[in-house]
């Protein structure tokens, strides 16, 4: 996808002068299956639960629930693994099955020393290219990243807005290691309605000196401050962000992904 | 610094089964010189600003202020840049001198293709080695990170502690770059009373499914959320997270740097 410059509103840094944010759950949202209207779902287990939507919340909304209600979820024991995977699977001591749906899943192998990282068809760099065990019924079922993330988080945010009457934004998220630093973030993997990247460049800081390299990946921000309310076991996979100043813009997660000329660690 | 086994309430996920958090600035300090008393200066600002501590908040202080109090300023005017930060200067279009202290800064360059990052003394892997010109009073000054942003931490969370009556938790912030991923996020760069990582290895996931690899950078979500509230001009250093439930440990930042020998991209 290729770089947009960042809109007149993006550069104001103004417009993300928030002195408070608040986040919270939707508790009581149903185990989520292919076909689930999950706009709907959503909506009812919010008014369920009293919480009243305002123009401008942003639903962090976990990647496994997406993957769940699109369908990309898959038994393992229909995968016939390739060579290749029996040789991985044999390194990494992992099984065999899941190693083919990781290759099936990418399109390149990053590293394959203790796990294995990927590029993934979208182009973002994973473990297992997002491929996951976790809060899947039955140990022969995976789920996949959804095939398009950003256009997942736009068709949400469109059934949500609609169901609900509110200008709403979307992030799906995932939690994602990193290089030089130990433990997972959740980072964005879609968005719709919210600045992805904020350009500061050519903008002041207090002492008048311009700022030269400051891109904040504020989807990204936002996605990790929605992780503290997500542990993994916690049965909560949205969270809604209240208060965040922001301007309304379309702006893929996909841009956030740092093209393969540009990144020294590949 | 050695990795240390998670306690057993680390391990509890219950503990961190939070349904909403706050986050809010405390405006109005002022301008933090060398020898200024951070703590003091932070609760006079809250309480002209009505805010009453809780016991349990948790206070994202960005690095630049801690630095400034530390006297972690350098004028470049008295900088003598050697042949190889002349020769860098060149090969980066970048002062020589500012490129002195970052070698200065630093144990290791890891790449100098379009800009310098490095490996900190303190094994950070950030550009520049975190030394940086913004928000500081004249285009001469430029400053370090915390010798030791975990002992910064525990100081301020000390006095902060005392000032206010309240059993506070700080982490020091800096927005570092990625891999892979634009835009820099904030990240915990110290901690003293909350968990910079949490190990849930071990635990189960709503099907009762073993969780095998997921160890979150906690604090760092923590960092990143705050980072939502500073931007670099907003003059909003301190930024404090409410309702966050968390056990009170003391647990380094230093422990999210990824050890050398387990890290596949260095």
């Amino acid at each position: 996808m290729a770089s947009r410059p960042p809109s007149p509103s993006q550069r104001r840094r103004a417009s993300y002068a928030s002195s408070s944010v608040s986040l919270f759950v939707i508790p009581g949202l149903p185990e989520i299956r292919k076909g689930h209207n999950l706009a709907k779902r959503t909506a009812l287990a919010a008014r369920r639960a009293k919480i009243t939507f305002e123009n401008g919340d942003i639903l962090v909304v976990a990647q496994k629930i997406i993957s769940k209600a699109e369908g990309g979820v898959l038994r393992l024991s229909t995968v016939q693994p390739s060579s290749q995977a029996i040789a991985l699977g044999k390194k990494l001591s992992n099984d065999p099955r899941l190693i083919e749906v990781v290759l099936d899943e990418s399109r390149r192998i990053v590293r394959s020393d203790r796990v294995l990282i990927v590029e993934t068809h979208h182009g973002f760099v994973c473990a297992n290219a997002g491929v996951d065990h976790s809060n899947v019924r039955g140990r022969d079922f995976v789920t996949l990243l959804p095939k398009n993330p950003d256009r997942s988080a736009r068709r949400l945010a469109a059934a949500l807005s609609k169901e609900t009457g509110k200008r709403l934004a979307v992030i799906i998220s995932d939690t994602f290691g990193r290089p030089w630093r130990l433990g997972l973030t959740n980072v964005a993997i879609g968005a719709s309605g919210v600045p992805a990247l904020v350009d500061l460049r050519g903008t002041r800081d207090r002492n008048k000196k311009l700022l030269r390299a400051t891109i904040l990946a504020v989807a990204d921000e936002l996605a990790a401050a929605a992780g503290l309310l997500m542990a993994k076991s916690a049965g909560t996979p949205v969270v809604v962000i209240r208060g965040y100043r922001y301007p309304f813009v379309e702006d893929p997660a996909a841009r956030i992904i740092r093209p393969p000329h540009e990144d020294l660690f590949r």
